[in-house]
């Protein structure tokens, strides 16, 4: 088996410090959380960006001084940017970190519900837009899907030649309005994709670990961190982002899956070492 | 194995004459496509309405006049009025028909994309108003779900009291933004509903016959329709949807499955007898 | 979609006259049967031998004359031999008929229960001795499995190199000891076999149809006739292996699948025309 | 979830201490095993017993003895004992333990190879004479699965009469013959099991721990032990069967299941408390 690429999704553009004080706003706090994950064994940052009050953005230059930040600390980590966004955002607002050389960057494939009035838009003219974008200036998209019609999108956008492959899929698994995070639907997920795709698993709050593991037990890869829960048990906030990739690791150990460097994940998921 | 309900689609809202010109617009057309396929074995009417230039509309009137003229054609059909509505649509424009005393009614669960820049906007909100209002005036919904996540969204509106047991589900399979039609979808759709629900089974296009048929063989029940797809076989047009009816009737017969008439169908369905 | 090999299974080995009368012993019966079910569409006759009073056999000289009264009517077919013989035979015995040099023979994949006190009795060793012999006298074995393991010992046998790829696999489903016939096991079996494999499915008793539509569905190919299932409705006695066999024909008809001629089984299978 | 019952298998009756030199022989040993065991978190001894020089038996006394010693050690351990005997025992033989008054006793329901010439003998005679001889004596049978077909089996004798809900089902994976022990074998085992049935998951070998983790996922139970794996990690030698509940105890702990007490077990499993 491969070994395993932690992704420490750190901020996300939803949670605040409300839901638990660590979760990180400003430019140090960022650098410092990704530092932490980071230490405990996560490959890449999946990164947003908020001002310090913590409303969310897609500016920039905040992904400029974010990205400089994390990358004094630790230089060799691997950092996808988000395009999904906050509520309301246009595409281009959406799109901009792509344009800071980044290797990698999420490209959501489906429309869907988030709850209450609340949808997160990604039309299929949108995901073809940013999958052109993302080859033309050579990031890998990681194709975040939150339903099975999602893969589908994906694989026949891949057929009308706007998605290459390999292809590197992330399962977003309990989200409100999505498909939930059973094993049963890892699995059915799991089985969807390409022989030659590699793919992250995210489960969201208390789906975090179970859907980790059973990421760790086929094969795949994990994605944790506070975007996507808060606590490290049961009613217990984690302490940092690390705290999160911890565990993981432990789990990881405990079942004899190694935990992947930043060049061994390069490698893994067929990133060129960018400059 | 229960006797096997087939609803018939004979209009939808998007298909058109320049598809199949007998797809139905006028009230005498949407008449005369009910009877073809209650007389071939249907015994649900699933129903959209047009304007005679074929123009989509979900108002009430149109609505009463076309159930009007089914029933004086086939008197004991069920009638399950759409309230998918055309996009743009309010709420409140989706909802009429339901209050021209229906037996059931669609109820689409979720909010997912229908190619290019199109959304099927259905937000969490909006799915509990359609629910309270159906359960207030005594329609069952017929659930649509066009993924597994719009079931997972069922079972949780249903926990927090806004959807009824036994549920009674339409997995819709094959459109553009949802999941597809393979037999793996299906069965991992029919093994995520509860126990003592029901379910028809939708393929798109050329998902259809394969769809109904294992739909037969599971104990699922079947909708057909030039709403879903024109074609009787690969290329050539179905006449009417009495045709697209008779080649599921002939599938069910080699499987040994009977079919309902609507009075076995309101048994199954839990449907009260209307006035 | 490839076009769908048919199997006819004539007579097997416990089925009786008592079961239903058209059960074929003798040589005449058996090439009657072989040519309604190849006139009916079948490309394969899978073959046992009998005894004139209806004991089986794997009696050489037997097969010999079983063939060639098959081969006088049909002379393109493809004559499949059982290598499973009957209970308390050796495996000398039951491998007779793959010296009468035929283009394929079953290959039972492992041990399981037959009810009673009853074990069909196919050690590790012995299907390693099987499959060597076959591989030694260029017969394609038909990898006939009751049961996942089954699948699974087979591909590990493959990777120690004593079967050959293309596997091609027989899904025999419903057996009292082996797996049942629900779309589950079905959908559950295929996808247990590597991607550059075929199968043919084969439903026991009330599954034989069920079971050959989701091999249609699914792009596999069927097998059916008297040795799985002597009825071609429920309570209704086959009048011959052909009724059974158009019975397929008509529903393959139905869902847009054309039936292979036996050339054209060949080539799907890759099996060298033999002289 | 339930919390989770953890079963040791401390012996078995082929693996010798030349796979590992802490598999217990003696009554003495097999004491010192299940009482790590029991101290590290096993509610339940699976037990076979041997003869001092390792030959293994199912002769009554000795396992009277061994149970003696066991209950001095852990007196409130639920000790399950093996009717599998080794192979050529009599069903006279393999079921000599059920008379010592235990609280569970494992039931295999099929017969299978188990490598070379070797079969393991439960034909579907044997599983009812061993059912109704463990209803006649008040004891719970384990239903020992090695394949899919299995389940049918025990599923089948549930319905005439033999086997009595709720059924405890244990399914061991990974044997040669028998099932693999991947997430989808696992998987489809856990969905073919009635609703109100328990179910313990054994990986033998290699997949001692992925098994045991996706039945801690799954709400399932869990078996591990000298008897199905000898490693605690790849390549090293566990120094005790305690050492490896300790493992599982271990990853029970990072995935927030708690871990049974023997009385727990009790309850869960609805096991009368016996004198
Ligand atoms: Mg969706
Ligand atoms: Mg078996
Ligand atoms: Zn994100
Ligand atoms: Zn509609
Ligand atoms: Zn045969
Ligand atoms: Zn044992």
């Amino acid at each position: 088996m491969e070994k395993l690429i932690i992704t420490a999704a750190i901020c996300g553009a939803e949670v605040t410090k409300e839901h638990n004080p660590n979760v990180p706003y400003t430019i140090e706090e960022i650098a410092r959380e990704a530092y932490a994950a980071y230490n405990a064994g996560a490959s890449i940052i999946h990164l947003h960006v908020r001002y310090d009050d913590g409303t969310p953005t897609q500016n920039k230059e905040r992904f400029r001084e974010a990205i400089e930040a994390i990358k004094t600390k630790c230089p060799d980590v691997i950092i996808q940017p988000s395009t999904g966004g906050a509520v309301g955002m246009t595409s281009g607002e959406r799109l901009q970190p792509i344009y800071l050389n980044p290797e990698m960057a999420s490209l959501d494939c489906g429309t869907l519900n988030f709850g209450g009035d609340e949808i997160f838009v990604n039309t299929e003219n949108m995901i073809i837009e940013f999958a052109l974008k993302m080859n033309e200036v050579g990031v890998k998209p990681e194709l975040e899907v939150f339903d099975k019609g999602m893969i589908d999108t994906a694989l026949r956008l891949h057929k009308k030649g706007y998605i290459k492959t390999p292809m590197h899929f992330n399962f977003v698994m309990g989200v409100t309005g999505g498909i939930s995070g059973e094993i049963r639907d890892f699995l059915f997920l799991k089985e969807s994709i390409p022989e030659d795709s590699t793919f992250t698993a995210t489960g969201i709050g208390r789906y975090e670990f179970s859907v980790a593991t059973m990421a760790i037990l086929a094969g795949g890869h994990v994605r944790v961190g506070f975007e996507d829960n808060v606590y490290i048990s049961k009613g217990v906030l984690a302490r940092s982002n690390g705290e999160l990739v911890e565990k993981v690791v432990r789990i990881a150990r405990e079942l004899g899956r190694e935990v992947a460097t930043p060049q061994e994940a390069r490698k893994i998921l067929g990133l060129e070492v960018k400059s």
